[in-house]
């Protein structure tokens, strides 16, 4: 049995003058004689006194930049500044390989690209292990806000007989052998002999599904990985990640948009209140990163400021149709700003959703009531037949953050919809029957959690905010 | 905007004389006069009295069986027995379709297989939204537990390009066409233009991955879906299953063996103390389901008991080596009752493993330092050279329900045990190097998360405790 005590436990309320037995991987080696030492329990370091000469040579050489250490010494108040407390080493133990000569990191700060490819050491680095702690802060909280009201967490399924999402291009899953699959009479690849008797995919989205949960259990939410098989090489996408998609019975659109606007205000409260030390140590980064940056680089808001400036106020409300007149009044459109067009029927681009929070509103914006033209076959159609009960709410920075419907519950309704896309009933039969039987109106929206975690942590590449992402030609680990 | 009051916020202090609205799918329709309402936010109904009088004809005749109903009146005092508060209905409105007559479920109860080909309605029965919300309940106990005790949720990768997990087969993730894929010189399938750049699966355990988490933050648990294509048609097995697994530094097999038996009674007590009207109704209903049966089909102990039995003691913990000579002392291994050779070096089996805490230590058991002929590579190699540390809880009537492991942390150990098992070093050239730096004893464990949601329902069947089950030639929904 090992025994040892959690850096920060020891901090909330530290037993001066006993002694202590910490273990954790060394952030910091000054002058041969401090160690700072993290064990991964919070944000937290603590300061070790080693006095080289009550230790052997070969203890003292082996520590070093995330050496793993054992350290049982006295508590005392710090003699320095910088530290309430540290520990004077009586024991030492060293963990693992003792030459560290080799290890690809460097107390220096690394490319996020060098880090990217050693992800088996860069949760270490205070920066990923801050934002990792917020990635399960988030994920906590988002439990815990839909637990404590009521909601039921739903499992959707990861693999998939649907083809009728239609959310994106999906990943094949199968068991038959690629070099020589079996085959029909007429030479088709034969998925009634595959492992699940048809042709699968891995899912991209869990909504029709947890449609099934909110009309038995009222309020459900899915929590789990969603994926996309296409071939985008940017930093705001993933082939896997993890999606948050609550849909609730008894609920129109503006229901639908209360619920996401307190519970995007909580998750970010959540962080502001809880991880405020390791907001700050972010907050700080981004801005030594921004110095030399143009001004047109930088971020509208320092990261804090932002989270504030987010929870602060109501979103504004608005429709698809007052925010295309809104942009086509504004400066940048006048002047000629805007690189793409702006006219009733198309979708608002980034730079135009910016230009209401950032510019217009100084506020997140709900817009709803986009044309039916661009939206998904399940979204309520509005009594004008031309546009549907969709929401998107639109953050500072990152844009779209959570999109939304109200579903359409009619039946007959439902079905035109699917026709006039291409949608095919015979997939969908126990989704049209949702309707027929105990059906009622409802709602629901998704959020992707890794844009969440980007916007809390400030991190501007998504795939610094997974621990080991998935992308075209990348899946290592 | 829809305004409604959910039933179990309402009986908590029921606001006697007010005029209440509540939405809900019908449980019960009795004598065209009592209606019993679910609305999903927990198990409680609320009785509606609808004076047929006062309603047009065509409503009266819409209420049946899950019709899905909006009710405002006077919430009252009851007049009958059997609720302690009533609604006296003065407004309804039906919603969804009308004609229940073609609805394929029915107020008597129905097979576990039809409503399991039925699942878009089978969580509006009793039964299942029993499940669900137990389900529900321990995914919550699960994240608390980790969260209140500093551990970090990692979400490991579900499509990986690692070939040497070695838990089971494979689903292979692909984009290339199946009917003609790319091919190499030499004839076979080129996986190198595949959307990864090589061949790649969905996970079967995350624990490799984990346990660059616990290297990093200390303490780190997994909750996602894993995958085996094994061609299994029990009602013990999934394609895609939940699990769980948490992994944690400077710990060795006994702080692995704590930390299983405190999460394990964590689960358990949290269902007992806050879910106890699910688990009082799905104990009658296993009661009343094994009259008819014949003794020895019937489960050893009643599901409440059970649960209690589980907490009340601590585990029973022994050796492997033990198990076997104790088992060979046994009654129904000297009558030869037993159907499975008992001796060292094969696997416990199931009937070895119940006789084990259900007849002779009366109490769960957790069983350690199995041989190393049939453990995977990465458990510790005990000083005996023959077993390793490795530990397996067994469970009344389930049988296992955790395995875990001290983690092999000396790299040249680990590095012989890879040749021996045919693991390739290059494949995890990562995983070594977790030994060459920053490296310490750790140690981990796995829960099967559909097999815990087994042994708190009592439900026989997995497909049963997981909403939409995926298995060979199975995949609805």
């Amino acid at each position: 049995m090992i025994h040892r005590q959690e850096i920060t436990e020891l901090l909330k309320s530290p037993p001066i003058g006993e002694d202590v037995t910490v273990m954790g991987w060394v952030r910091a080696w000054r002058g041969n004689r401090f160690m700072v030492l993290n064990d991964g329990s919070g944000a937290e370091t603590l300061q070790v006194v080693v006095n080289g000469e009550d230790f052997p040579e070969e203890t003292i050489r082996a520590i070093g930049f995330h050496a793993c250490v054992g350290v049982t010494g006295e508590l005392i108040e710090s003699q320095g500044a910088g530290q309430a407390v540290e520990v004077i080493a009586k024991e030492i133990t060293i963990y693992g390989g003792t030459d560290l000569s080799e290890y690809p990191l460097q107390a220096k700060s690394q490319t996020m690209e060098f880090l990217r490819e050693n992800a088996q050491f860069r949760m270490r680095t205070n920066t990923f292990s801050a934002v990792f702690r917020l990635r399960h802060a988030l994920a906590y909280a988002i439990n815990k806000y839909f637990h404590d009201r009521n909601f039921y967490y739903l499992h959707t399924p990861i693999i998939t007989g649907n083809d009728a999402e239609g959310a994106g291009e999906m990943f094949r899953v199968t068991t038959l052998d690629p070099a020589d699959p079996p085959r029909t009479e007429e030479g088709a690849v034969d998925y009634s002999q595959d492992f699940f008797g048809k042709s699968t995919h891995l899912t991209v989205s869990g909504q029709l599904q947890a449609e099934i949960g909110a009309l038995a259990m009222g309020k459900v939410y899915t929590f789990g990985p969603t994926f996309r098989a296409e071939n985008s090489h940017t930093s705001r996408h993933l082939s896997e990640f993890w999606m948050i998609e609550p849909e609730i019975a008894f609920a129109d659109i503006d229901n639908d948009q209360d619920l996401a606007e307190d519970f995007l205000k909580y998750l970010i409260n959540y962080c502001l209140d809880n991880y405020r030390a390791d907001l700050e140590f972010l907050d700080a980064r981004i801005k030594q990163a921004e110095k030399n940056m143009k001004a047109e680089l930088r971020r509208p808001m320092g990261l804090i400021e932002m989270l504030e400036f987010t929870v602060k106020d109501d979103f504004a409300r608005i429709t698809y149709t007052e925010a295309i007149n809104l942009i086509q009044r504004s400066k940048p459109y006048k002047k000629k700003k805007f690189e793409f067009p702006v006219e009733w029927g198309t979708d608002l681009q980034a730079e135009h959703e910016r230009w209401l929070v950032e510019k217009h509103f100084k506020k997140p914006v709900i817009v709803r009531d986009y044309p039916k033209s661009f939206k998904a076959f399940y979204m309520r159609l509005n009594d004008d037949n031309e546009t549907v009960a969709a929401m998107d709410i639109l953050f500072p920075y990152i844009g779209e953050m959570v999109g939304g419907s109200q579903r359409e519950e009619r039946e007959d309704v439902l079905r035109t919809r699917m026709k006039e896309m291409d949608v095919h009933e015979d997939e969908l039969a126990w989704y049209l029957q949702l309707r027929t039987f105990g059906g009622c109106p409802h709602a629901g929206f998704g959020l992707g959690f890794e844009r969440m975690v980007m916007y809390v942590t400030g991190m501007s590449n998504i795939r610094d905010v997974i621990p080991f992402p998935r992308a075209p030609k990348t899946a290592d680990f």
